[in-house]
């Protein structure tokens, strides 16, 4: 099985000229799409995509990943082989995320022409080098034929938060989801290491403060935003029925902060 | 087979994670995207959809449908099987279009926590509940092992017409396809049970009455909107080659009369 | 396998409906989606999606394609066999490109009403007639059982460009990418057939000149607009990490220009 992402949209040849590629490398295959709808060039969406879905699938899966500005330019192509899976993308910080959760057992940089298509276009990889690649993966084709062993991969920075010392740390809007809700940077797991997660006040963004805690959304206010521990495990800012991010006029990037009690009035 | 339809969009992991869950319980089984795109929320969109293509696909096929703003709140989970296909999905009014058209044998709440997630979100049934339920069911597993019986499901008001006596029927915009076309709450079918079917005049919506009928779109006048009876089992108001909803400024839920040719003059 | 391409977009029951008549007919196969997202009726960008993606499929692959504003009308619908691929389509054009990279073996006119849903809806062929003749001809049924044979298949003008004599070409935007980037109407062949392709000068367009050529994305200048050979052939005008059309304003159609050095001067 392989799974398929990319910022390739669906009003275009690309998503199924990969998929066309993949089918005729093996027929046996499926290629399972995650999303093709990650905002163009936006690296970072992809890699939460990435994080949230990836881990859900069986042992074995091949994950393809392609958002991919620098393509064609002298940014490497990496697989990427955990205890669980194998990634095939460019190594740009996409598997920032999804990484992170994995035991790496070994990372090689996409040189082996005779698994390319040929000629291989400047502007279309994911056709060209990362699909096949994925194809022969499935195919039962050792990591170890694609290329030379690399020792550590791109990682993106900005994706987490910052600790200051004054009652509060310092982070940023992760994403904006479909429903309009607010994920941020503020990871439970992240929160429960520096002890914080149980005294959490509140969120300042921009002018406002969003202090009521709910546990799922329809528990919350009609008349306010409030905040929540989403199912990636990443606190959000939602609103009711409605788009706490048009609401509130944020989007990614916009920083935040979250105020907690501290132990000692 | 699994049919899958919900409001996630595709910009996020959710329709991603949903699946992975799905193939990392039964990687023999085939998730089939029906819509992602639902309108955030929009029950009645999705019980439309449902309507509109669950009826076509193969015996034993189960159907798997998440919209649910109320996620983690009392509303229940069910599990609907008919005598050709499973259903399972929140108890939110989301399949009283499907169910309508066919013969149910049971209904379970779904209870049974070994089938879930652990742990479960509050805000992630689909991944967490759903999912994984679905995966279950195309495993083998007897529906009665979900949890115990329900007598009823819910059913949402308001998709069907009223008649009145003047002449005319009230009935409202069920919809508004990708296409701009209007499709009326009128079903040839209850059209035709009241006997009216044979004698229509013209809708009138808002300001405009539309009387030019037509067998398909490309047959419509260039200059005007027109009507016909759509591909679902219902009338609708459509314009040729353009959108007849941003023609007439309609949306979702706007009301219209549809008169008709009384037996006695 | 079927692959399916279409304007149904994915917020209505369409593509599911045809889905599910597919796999009610063959439960075997695979259904892989091109696109649904191909502008409503827009046959021009259809046929540039199946040219870019059809070919890269596995030999014996079903090609089904929907976009179909006649749908109900005299148009025809068509089954076309070649060497490698048999594609399933309303014969208005659709086809253009995809067949013309392919041997034609034989054509169809698909008029056997024992393959077709019943009774047929006249708004909705591709439920009721395509879909079922893809189906079926997975399933093995030998093509010149779905009607008698057509001499020729319907051809979409202004997909090529012009020469004219004064050191320039004429032609037009074909297409807007995802990514804002301008696909024209210059194919690479057909440059090269002309003796023009290593003497490329400046597109001119609106009225801007574009003169920078490249090899990639990554490569262009951070300022301007630049041209460079995309992937499936064309020329295209791009800019850096934003839409290129935007920034020019031009959509499909819009004439261009394109300049080349004469071998004399």
């Amino acid at each position: 099985m392989i799974t398929f992402t990319s910022d390739f949209g669906l009003q275009d040849c690309y998503v199924g000229a990969v998929k066309g590629v993949i089918y005729g490398i093996n027929p046996e295959t499926q290629v399972v799409d995650i999303s093709h709808d990650i905002p163009p060039h936006d690296i970072s969406a992809a890699a939460l995509v990435l994080a949230g879905s990836c881990p859900h699938f069986p042992p074995e899966t091949v994950h393809l990943a392609v958002v991919d500005p620098g393509v064609g330019s002298s940014r490497k192509g990496i697989l990427a082989v955990t205890k669980r899976y194998r990634y095939v993308a460019p190594d740009n910080g996409i598997l920032s995320l999804a990484l992170q959760g994995e035991e790496v057992c070994a990372l090689f940089s996409l040189e082996a022409e005779r698994y390319f298509r040929s000629p291989i276009s400047p502007t279309f990889h994911g056709r060209d080098i990362f699909g096949p690649v994925a194809a022969w993966l499935s195919r039962g084709v050792e990591p170890h034929h694609f290329g030379p062993r690399l020792q550590s991969w791109s990682r993106l920075e900005n994706l987490t938060s910052d600790r200051t010392s004054e009652g509060f740390l310092e982070g940023r809007v992760l994403h904006i989801d479909r429903f309009g809700n607010i994920v941020t940077s503020f990871s439970a797991e992240a929160l429960r290491e520096i002890g914080v997660v149980e005294r959490l006040v509140y969120f300042a963004l921009k002018e406002e403060r969003i202090a009521c805690q709910v546990e799922f959304y329809a528990q919350g206010p009609i008349d306010q935003p409030f905040f929540l521990l989403g199912s990636s495990g990443y606190y959000e800012i939602a609103a009711r029925e409605r788009s706490a991010a048009q609401l509130l006029a944020v989007s990614p990037g916009t920083p935040l902060r979250l105020y907690f009690e501290s132990t000692k009035p």
